[in-house]
């Protein structure tokens, strides 16, 4: 049994890039490319649409920027099986670094937003939407969204925009199955003619669990990365997912072999997955920037008893 | 909110020991019990009692064997917050290994057994009884286990033995929600007088989801480890499992502090947790010991493609 409704994105050099900003040559994007192609995944996100004027090229990656001309590298003479996208942030992109799509190797582009800045986020996805591309809005860290402003953005979006699914984005790793439940149930609610979607880390070992409670309850967009990779935590592991839909377009196989011929040794030079100081962060509903510095601090790193007190201390005054 | 009934016990000694054949040394069991003493925790399961004539103390560590006198060098003089106790395997000990509870420190001891052993696990838990102990019993392999039989042996332990609680095994990591939630209902069905649990392994990275979702349809005994050590892909990770539970009576810091004084340094000796290999067994609901061999394999150990080709690979012949 398969919901022939689902379908799944990879987004593992998008949010992959998040740990290194995005330095993966274009071997490795291509190795990645060849595997989910192959896999039977329906989207995949290569990374994020960024302007070269807010971010320096000489410090950050290809996949910052990803450029129509860096995908074309990428899939050569290919045949593609899934649709190529990439992600935009609010404010760090302009409307010409959108060609129109026909001009394009892609075929999406999702516009990542926190709640407060919806209007720019429907404005931006119906920019999208005008130059020919699938549009999606991402709403991140909805583990602090209120919940009228997150029913009001949600009619907004149903009402003013053209956007494919709308994603639950448990950017610090809070949610568990009921909060999934409650949140899908809600999006629902509000998204009569939209798909919901979800995008779950791993702070609390729960990326997997809580996309397949997303599943039950009726999301149909799912993201993963291979090896769960990501900032923090990471995410949803792509293997995992793959192996626990029953859909027979999809393949594992490709997804393991480039997991032992990548990502074992990526791992190796870049962090990332289940650690104490991303537990913290999550279980305490905070970005987990904080537990990322403190990962880069060698003498502070592993010191897990004395941040969780540094974190769970009341500051001097209690004054609201 | 939290539900009073809900009892943790730790098997960080235990099921850790299956790894390195309970090799562990008094001052580390001793640093673990003083954490898990101090963090609210319910029961510590020390060890397995199992009978020198079957295991040689030249090969196996303490632990495999768990003697009252090794347990009161744990105890020394500290307040014991707690209930100790010990598992037991089918066919592993003798009556003889076990004094009666009054002379000894302990105060439970768990009888692990698969469905086709239930009338010996009866016989053994009823011994455990009559010596004044606590008796569990906890079903291994659980999702092998035909449904039939499973409630004719729950109803069996229903009306032959005074066990405290029947524990799901998920000895393979098979299990994801909604079979826990049918695990769950079905032991309650069958076992009006006792209390339900559930033992959660995380080669789908679901050991905690599913301790949640076990805790949602209300088993109220839960088993984990810290930092989730245990054979193969390891178990409910107990400092997850606590910062889940809202009971004020928990403590985590003890938890974070024993990981990072003991558990850091161990995982660089010894292997557990979420791995490729692990996941492949899980997934095909199989035990993980062809997993486990495989990672001892210097040459193989990484070759996940391959041995997932070769699991799924149906013999030459499918004749049944």
């Amino acid at each position: 049994m398969f919901r022939k409704e689902i379908k799944v994105t990879d987004c593992t050099i998008r949010d992959g890039g998040l740990i290194n900003k995005w330095q993966f040559s274009h071997e490795l994007v291509r190795k990645v490319f060849l595997a989910v192609n192959q896999s039977g995944v329906d989207f995949m996100e290569m990374g994020y649409r960024a302007t070269t004027k807010m971010f320096d090229p000489k410090v950050y990656g290809p996949w910052r920027f990803t450029t129509d001309e860096d995908v074309r590298k990428i899939i050569q003479d290919t045949p593609v099986n899934m649709k190529l996208g990439v992600m935009v942030d609010i404010g760090r992109v302009e409307e010409d670094d959108i060609a129109p799509c026909e001009e394009s190797p892609l075929d999406f582009i999702r516009v990542a937003t926190y709640i407060q800045d919806i209007d720019k986020a429907i404005t931006l996805a119906n920019h999208i939407d005008s130059k020919g591309y699938m549009s999606f809005i991402n709403i991140m860290a909805i583990s602090t969204a209120g919940e009228f402003e997150l029913c009001e953005a949600l009619q907004q979006i149903e009402s003013e925009t053209n956007v494919t699914t709308v994603n639950i984005v448990d950017s610090f790793g809070f949610l568990f199955s009921e909060s999934v439940h409650h949140l899908v149930k809600l999006f629902q609610d509000n998204l009569k003619t939209k798909n919901v979607g979800i995008h779950a880390h791993n702070n609390q070992q729960l990326g997997f669990a809580n996309t397949i409670e997303a599943i039950r309850k009726g999301a149909n967009y799912l993201d993963a990365t291979i090896s769960g990779i990501g900032r923090g935590a990471g995410n949803c592991p792509l293997e995992l997912l793959l192996s626990f839909l029953k859909n027979p377009k999809f393949s594992l196989e490709p997804i393991l072999q480039v997991f032992e011929d990548v990502f074992l040794d990526l791992r190796k030079k870049i962090e990332w997955g289940y650690l104490i100081p991303y537990m913290i962060t999550g279980i305490l509903n905070e970005h987990p920037r904080i537990a990322i510095a403190l990962r880069q601090d060698p003498e502070n790193r592993d010191k897990y008893a004395e941040f969780y007190r540094t974190m769970t201390t009341p500051e001097s005054s209690s004054d609201e």
